[in-house]
């Protein structure tokens, strides 16, 4: 969630919630239905159907949501090998390139406090660290829970406050892969609620980040959610998420600021499906998951809420992009986005409050690649994959009992001089590319290739951050591991090329 | 739809969608969202998530619905092949019997006047007219809207007013199949408002069962709704229906009697996936659709609505089926099911009214054969079959994207002594079968087994109705087909089994 309180009035909050499937929420037709806060919260808000995340994989989504720009212009991709996914392993040498700027550096001038609560994910070494790039406050980790590693090979995953971590996972962070239980998203929540009573008592605007992981693997719940859901621990997860942030948005209300206060929830990418059925969400309808390009990789799900502002119950069909966040939280704040560089979100303020639609294409890619483009209701895939007959032989299958032929291929694909077309609101799964001979198709393709040319004449790469792994970066001694007695060796340094298989 | 009007406040009204899927509606998560009226009947109503249909296929699920009873004891089945699936085409020699007792015959006893809107579907020939079943008034067709026909090989399907027919398809009753312009729906609508004021003003309570048809292909739309949908003609088709049960419901509350009226929505089958994308509908995350025994086939989309007495924004996850609708309507009129027969609907007014939820299985048939039984989350599968290979490699596909090696079988798979079981909570998509070696697949198998041999022990099949077929017994001339000039010479009876390929 993201959580934006501008000026002296408007507080800023964000939900960004780990791998979290469109599927997973009940008004998003989840089976189950067993997300009545999040629910209640889009029925007293804005509902988005047509949001999208900038990446289908977790650190280069958070590095657009903050920079407001595609991860090709950040820095968050690879070009180790053509078209692959990348992010940020304890192991990896990049991360935030000072030059980028940040929301929070921005929101800071306009006096704002902020906090990111969870995952950061934008690099581990100390010149990445969320403090030196506009958060004020920080509660989490560096990197995703995975764990437990046994030190010598590989250091636990450390958790900070602000500066300094105070402890691991695994070691002070208990998580039990058995049982799945872990209270985390119980610290998350209070360190939410102690944010937003301190702010409001010191009438100072904030921005909260809380970017909760327990919906990714391994998935977690605390022990009063565990068994609760007719989904498995998944579903425990995603409850005690749900009843999170309806406690988050009660407190906002009881403290009399939820009128001052714009929350957003969303994403970093679609559901997991490798991790289902037990430790994998849903992304309802459509095709495949986290790792690939089609709208199961990226469609997700989102709310704006903000009482008295937002028309209750508003649906929106306008394209979102997470990057629109960036933008939208500097308009919120009286702000400009910078004009020294291309920023791809636009401000979704006419939508949420007008619904207006603005005309904008929603680009997809997958490393350096441009795999597909939406403009309106179609979508043209210029390269498909799903991921290697290599990876795939071995059982990683990101599109289980999904197979369209022709579209989820195991090879890479190009189809650079006759995209794939489809029509996602007929076909919102991509089964049916249209026939290239069909007049709908020439019509429709005039339309995108003009906006894939005008997309890539006016494309600057930055340079690309995860290309580099080292195992002597790791998180062997992260500041404050002196007073825990928590400091490990680091190997020799080895700098290599990352390998990225999908 | 179903409506209902009690003793002399009660009336009963029943939407009755043909082949709408789980998916097509905005509450259950159809990513272009365009049923507005529905899911503010929702909001206001009940909606139930794990509703079913009888039957994968229209016939046998309306047979169903109107006598309380599965399809094998009511005589809706085939047994010229092995577990295939029949319905009622215009050669069908059988229809309903009379020794089945229907819901507007019992309903007649208590003062109900009883209408059926749309397609009947269950037996054309004159002792299975629906007015010599119960029904005090009909318009519409006995079967589906297939054609134009040439009326040589084939007559084209008839209209009946009440007892007569006033008209054919194509060529009084128009379809446009190139622009996919119809006006029935619109004619249907009238039908069940009129309907509705005449009944209010004689003060009598009513049943009418509003059976549409357009999302059936070949799919239609009005003018009016033509093109206004992001989801192409099968979405304009929709919106019509959506937009008319707005509208009856509103002429309920208009006239004053939306508290006397229970009304129910929900269809027959899962969408036709093999006429996607133009004109199937979704099953939302289920598997496969129509003809098949997977969820996509037979979850259904339903939803209760009687205002000052089901509580607004109501959901339950009571496992129902359209059965139940014959005994819940008995119960709203003060009467009780017969004694004589196996009823396999139940009283669903404990959960509607009460929230109460009654444990009972869910059978999937496909003709003769249980495919697989619904206990709790649980689903076994028995047997497994999607359709042949030698229709698949003509390009029949009922699961069109959806492999699931080992369940998507396009062979008739015997699962019998070692039953398939998937967990429909954690996975609702049928794509993970339990490990027969877990403890969780022999505890659950337990009780399933133990509600399997007990429907075994018990179950009586009825004569079967699907396996003559006879050119001779076509719409030739059908009751009044004198007046209007429209009687067609029949040829020689050549009684034949009927051709059951899936």
């Amino acid at each position: 969630a993201l959580l934006w309180k501008s000026k002296s009035t408007l507080t800023s909050f964000g939900v960004f919630c780990l791998q979290m499937g469109w599927g997973d929420l009940g008004v998003f037709g989840e089976p189950s239905k067993e997300t009545p806060n999040l629910d209640q919260m889009a029925s007293e808000g804005m509902l988005f159907l047509d949001f999208y995340t900038a990446n289908p994989l977790c650190s280069p989504s958070r590095a657009a949501l903050l920079t407001g720009r595609l991860p090709v212009r950040n820095g968050f991709y690879t070009t180790n090998a053509h078209a692959r996914n990348a992010y940020t392993p304890q192991d990896i040498v990049g991360g935030i390139p000072d030059s980028e700027l940040l929301l929070p550096e921005l929101l800071k001038k306009a006096g704002y406090v902020n906090k990111i609560v969870g995952k950061w994910h934008l690099g581990h070494r100390p010149q990445f660290h969320p403090l030196k790039h506009g958060f004020d406050e920080w509660f989490g980790s560096p990197n995703c829970h995975f764990g437990p590693f046994d030190n010598r090979a590989l250091p636990n995953i450390p958790v900070y406050r602000d500066w300094e971590m105070i402890g691991r996972y695994y070691e002070d962070f208990k998580i039990d892969l058995k049982t799945g239980e872990a209270n985390l998203t119980q610290i998350y929540l209070q360190e939410a609620l102690d944010f937003i009573s301190k702010q409001q008592a010191s009438q100072q605007p904030f921005f909260l980040y809380w970017a909760i992981d327990a919906t990714h693997a391994p998935v977690y719940a605390s022990k009063h959610f565990l068994g609760t859901s007719q989904r498995g621990l998944y579903g425990d997860a995603v409850r005690e998420i749900d009843d999170s942030i309806g406690k988050i948005l009660k407190h906002l209300q009881k403290l009399g600021i939820s009128e001052n206060t714009f929350v957003f929830f969303t994403s970093d990418n679609g559901a997991a499906l490798i991790s289902a059925p037990k430790q994998g969400g849903s992304n309802g309808r459509f095709l495949c998951g986290k790792q690939t390009t089609f709208e199961g990789g990226m469609r997700e799900p989102a709310i704006a809420w903000w009482p008295g502002h937002i028309p209750a119950g508003g649906v929106s069909h306008q394209l979102g992009n997470v990057m629109d966040l960036f933008t939208t939280s500097l308009s919120l704040a009286g702000l400009q986005p910078p004009g020294d560089r291309q920023i791809d979100g636009i401000d979704l303020l006419p939508a949420i409050l007008q619904g207006k639609l603005i005309d904008r294409p929603i680009f997809y890619y997958r490393g350096n690649e441009m795999m597909a483009v939406r403009v309106g209701l179609y979508k043209a895939h210029y390269w498909t994959w799903s991921n290697s007959w290599e990876e795939y032989s071995k059982g990683i299958d990101f599109c289980p009992g999904q197979n369209v032929s022709g579209v989820t291929t195991h090879t890479q694909e190009e189809h650079t001089t006759l995209p794939l077309l489809f029509h996602l609101g007929r076909d919102p799964g991509e089964k049916y590319p249209l026939s290239f001979a069909s007049s709908e198709y020439q019509r429709a393709m005039e339309g995108i290739s003009a906006v894939v040319q005008q997309h890539r004449v006016t494309m600057v790469p930055g340079e690309p951050q995860l290309n580099v792994c080292d195992k002597a970066v790791m998180n062997w001694s992260p500041p404050g591991c002196e007073k825990l007695g928590k400091c490990l060796k680091p190997p020799k340094p080895e700098p290599k090329k990352c390998v990225w298989p999908h």
